[in-house]
């Protein structure tokens, strides 16, 4: 079948193109008679508009982009499910962009956006994100944007986060409490704002109860998910090792658990472990894993319904939606 | 700032619109030096074509649909992770779109591709699917369709698929060999490709082995993950519940682990459990999952680099393309 386009309808119908683009959009000057006619062949050819030539004319592409470091992580894939659920009802397209927490990456998918492709952006920064020149640059040509779970602080727009640094002291507490004389944290950034104000929270923890941060109370990931697990390993093969971990990542809560069950350390008779995580299996891991977690649904939810007014209300100030949804300890066998 | 456009260059420049256009696309048309002008007032201005009207120029939207039921699950996280890949070397946009497991939805979402939103899609189609008119009139529209993982066998067209069959029949034996004496197959749909062929192969070893099927061989669940919970808790609640299990999707084994805690179920004691699954925790689990594992990354690069043969290439005939890359099973203590 050869691609249909309104020059065959307005041809079919003898009339103008022009004629036949009003008649499509119901525009008051076009008499029912003629519309009637134009719609009931549209229907019958099943024409559908050139989504990019309505766009062009409308100005809008009905379609928002989420930028994040990755899918396989089960906090951004709740959180997409909660975008989805607004954006579904809206009628408007999500465009899922990876940055694979590279800040090159990032850079390049958001200096696209300046060309109108999309009219709206979610993004949660990524890992290496030290420089916010691609974002301010999108938000001067005047694209809502907003942030959710990962912000970067310097860059003033709406942002949806939880309470990190509160649950970062939360998460230090509970080991200290169950009685953890050394305990770490992981961290797999140092520019993110989600893994400094944890460990921040973690660290005023440790000091309020007179603990001295050690050399490895902060353990630093970087690369890829086998170089966590040998960056893990060599801290717990060390004798002065952590009795208590706080992972602020899901990954390396898991690549922690596989470290253990190599060297032999059972949790948590020789470590403790807590992990900002959203992980469903956290219940029936060996042994079950206590978590901070995030409300990520309605992480996403909320940052979509403040993007939309973003988008929809002219003088909708984005700056003053900084929007911060608690997340809960739930503990389990982990730190028992 | 106020948007640029090609008519803000061409008038700066005193040059037509046509001849700044051509001098953009670096037309053989255009002398050197009026190229060199209007490249360096676009590059100093910052501006950037406007994406929707380059798409119609060039009739390609550099951009290519995910189209799958969830991205909450890690084979569909690890498939995308290698769609993307390939896709970002091309130079091209990946449009992800849920389904959510709903027929209705994905005829949405498909229907709309007809307006050359996107070159290309991949679709794993949802649990529902058991009509496939949207996907043909896809293909009548001629936009590239490939299958991935989860394909719709009545329409011909390229697939990316594992052999469903011969491990539905080697995790029964599995089981079997395991000691099983009753073991049952716990399923998602009726319509699924992926579901039928693994619950095909597993009913054929149990009768190879003279096991007759009972009423509760095949568990059936459907709805949300709390009604799978239910589902599942009711079948094991039965004096003659089954002694082995096999998942045919990594959630409902989660269900399936949940359940077994709620009701002090000891796996593998008391119930044998393989899932076809590449969770990342399966050896972290209580007790560590014994999984068919799929090869999901590259399934994914797979297809996405058969789906550009077939938007690169004239005569590139997609229905060639059916490409079964196998799965391994991994035994651990769940089967032990």
């Amino acid at each position: 079948m050869d691609k249909l386009n309104i020059r065959t309808l307005a041809s079919q119908l003898k009339l103008s193109v022009s004629t036949v683009s009003k008649a499509l959009r119901n525009s008051h000057e076009i008499s029912e008679e003629t519309r009637k006619k134009v719609l009931d062949l549209a229907a019958s050819l099943r024409y559908t508009p050139n989504a990019y030539a309505s766009s062009l004319r409308r100005k809008i592409s009905k379609t928002i982009a989420v930028v994040l470091p990755e899918v396989a992580d089960s906090f951004f894939s709740l959180a997409i499910n909660g975008i989805q659920s607004v954006a579904k009802e809206k009628g408007y397209h999500l465009l899922i962009y990876l940055s694979h927490e590279k800040l090159a990456d990032e850079q390049h998918i958001l200096n696209d956006f300046q060309s109108g492709r999309v009219d709206g952006v979610l993004i949660s920064v990524s890992g290496e994100t030290n420089n916010a020149d691609h974002i301010a640059q999108l938000l001067s040509h005047k694209i809502p944007l907003v942030f959710f779970d990962r912000a970067y602080e310097h860059i003033d727009t709406a942002s949806i986060t939880t309470n990190d640094r509160a649950c970062g002291h939360l998460a230090a507490t509970h080991l200290l409490e169950n009685n953890c004389k050394k305990p770490a944290f992981i961290t797999i950034s140092t520019s993110l704002s989600i893994c400094i104000q944890r460990m921040e929270g973690c660290l005023e923890a440790l000091e309020s109860a007179g603990i001295p941060q050690q050399s490895n109370t902060i353990i630093h990931c970087h690369g890829s998910e086998q170089e966590h697990y040998e960056q893990i390993k060599k801290v717990l093969q060390q004798p002065d090792r952590p009795d208590g971990i706080i992972a602020a990542t899901e990954k390396t809560a898991i690549q922690l658990y596989l470290v253990c069950q190599e060297l032999g350390i059972v949790i948590p008779r020789d470590l403790k472990v807590v992990a900002f995580s959203t992980l469903e299996t956290a219940p029936i891991l060996n042994p079950s894993l206590t978590t901070i977690t995030q409300p990520a649904f309605e992480i996403g939810k909320t940052a979509v319904t403040v993007l939309f007014k973003g988008i929809e209300k002219e003088h909708f100030d984005l700056k003053n939606e900084k929007i911060v949804l608690p997340s809960v300890l739930i503990q389990r066998d982990s730190t028992r």
